[in-house]
């Protein structure tokens, strides 16, 4: 008989992006921000105490979920903060689906949720995107839950708030809207969480984007009060470290710091969109730090990656019928993208 | 219909120890170290590149887990890391206990592991430790799993790894030894987790306790490949964040610094131990960084605590049956021992 339980056992467990480490490398593959955090992190780092790293954190994050809670305008009740997006998505599947249950969430999407729902041994439920990309109507009684990506990786496109809106009205399970790149978009759901009707919605923001702290695990979540209490009840006991406290709201009270760092990721998103569309790409409509675009026939997506991938230029790539005739491109600094831009002519895309 | 799982609903969740917060506390109730880490990890800190914190972290700890293995005699494949040792144990609950599976532990103890079984859906199997608090024999089938916290907590004894190591042989589900407490005994588990025959039993370890980094979250386990990776499976994607990773490696890198720490502790807890048996205090042999006593008739441990924490001295305080004549109190400097001291003298006790 196996120790380990059977339904993981059979897993195969999600497969981060690639690290590389390479002097000189371009790194667009993990849709990290090209530019550091707020000199405000720095300030922050260099102020923590090291001598009173013994003694135990926070366990409940008060000081930035008070931060979180007065840029929504909501209570800090109704904000979870957890070591990362990665760990609100685990909290999400535990607390609201039952084993045996059904997860529901576009496809492609981020490859994170099949793994979180086989890990709770519960069932995906894939809604087909549109050929565009775009959200087909989800049917009330689709799944248990639903994660609805938005703006949706790694398609980049983003769905109206009205329509994530009706849905979230005429759903019965809880819906989880991922708004990991929601500050690279001209809209966002974030008035769904707060809105005092609102009894089944949870909008999440990460950290690890636009404030350019992947490095630190940062993501939280807002939403109704018995959601947030439930999620509270079964974290571990201190998720979230001193540091990361501190560092996490410093970097929430300096937004305009961050919004300044959008604004130029949006230019050069620009910039690239532009100049791929003229060369022959397809590239998807994007609200996110990254372009999701097809090469020019005869150029194939996989041989390019290959190509730039040799050059120690790193971009994402994800085989399949929807997926395989596009790269997933990170907006990096102009210098980077000057870089690609250069690459891909000579390769003849 | 509720949107919120029904036994998580049920639950009433973890009640971390009181973290209070008065200038000039005597603050001996977490089992917090008293002494600060060691100046590697200031160096530590001040040597992380706020700037780079924009990238992720490793994924899964290469550096930290080297040298843990160092430490150990083992292979990394055999060591996993976690945000705090409430992850691995959060982890080992899903990893090898199927819903509706049993947990054994024995009671008194962490009063997390039944937080954690609930959280799970399964079920609880305490077994009564002695009226000395050794530990009874353990029925091979007594559960699906067993956690057996070495030295335990909240009694402070140590069970001798001969007969934990006799346990796990005839054990045919998976054993976890909960080794918080470990640098502070006179011997540990670890050549259990490390014996190539072994193929059920994790041993667990933290820094937030002889390390000093309670602050930080840094937990890890030893044991066979197996079941290490089904742990690796199921973590969130980047569960350690780049400040804990370069923290704890320099933590770990200073082992002579932490072993004079707990040289320290050792010697205080001594003369603690001393004082208050010679005032008729009943303490419990211990293997940890704290006492757990019952002070001597007709002084109640519970008006005891309450007058104690009156004066801005905390201790911990467990009711019931068992539990309820002791008073747990974590070793401080030999200035908070002497406060401690005085101010049980000052009651009578």
């Amino acid at each position: 008989m196996s120790l380990i339980c059977k339904h993981i056992e059979a897993l195969a467990g999600y497969v981060p992006g690639e690290q590389p480490n390479f002097p000189g490398m371009v790194k667009l593959n993990t849709n990290e921000n090209p530019y550091p955090p707020s000199p405000k992190v720095g300030e922050a780092l260099a102020g923590v105490d090291w001598q009173a790293l013994r003694l135990y954190p926070d366990p409940v994050c008060h000081a930035a979920r008070e931060e979180i809670a007065r840029i929504h305008g909501c209570s800090p009740e109704q904000v979870f903060v957890g070591n990362g997006s990665d760990e609100v998505l685990a909290l999400f599947t535990r607390a609201f689906v039952e084993v045996g249950g059904t997860v529901g969430y576009f496809e492609p999407t981020y490859s994170l949720y099949s793994v979180l729902t086989a890990i709770r041994d519960a069932q995906p439920k894939p809604l087909p995107l549109n050929a565009d990309f775009t959200c087909p109507e989800v049917p009330s009684d689709w799944a248990d839950v639903f994660v609805w990506t938005n703006p949706n990786a790694p398609t980049s496109r983003l769905a109206e708030p009205e329509e994530i809106g009706a849905f979230a009205k005429r759903f019965r399970g809880v819906l989880l809207v991922d708004e990991a790149y929601a500050d690279f978009a001209p809209r966002n759901c974030m008035a769904l969480a707060t809105a005092p009707e609102n009894t089944n919605t949870l909008v999440m923001r990460t950290l690890s984007k636009s404030f350019s702290l992947a490095g630190i695990r940062f993501g939280y979540c807002v939403g109704p009060k018995p959601l947030i209490e439930a999620l509270y009840k079964i974290k571990d006991s201190y998720n979230m470290d001193r540091v990361t406290q501190a560092i996490g709201l410093a970097a929430l009270q300096d937004l305009p710091y961050m919004r300044a760092n959008v604004e130029k990721i949006l230019r050069t998103r620009a910039r690239l969109a532009e100049v791929l569309t003229a060369r022959g790409w397809q590239v998807v409509p994007s609200a996110t730090n990254f372009l999701f675009a097809a090469p020019p026939p005869p150029v194939e997506a996989a041989a390019l990656f290959e190509a730039l991938r040799a050059r120690h230029l790193f971009v994402r790539y994800f085989p399949g019928e929807k997926t395989g005739r596009f790269l997933r491109m990170t907006i990096g600094t102009e210098a980077q993208t000057d870089a690609l831009l250069a690459a891909l002519a000579d390769l003849g895309a």
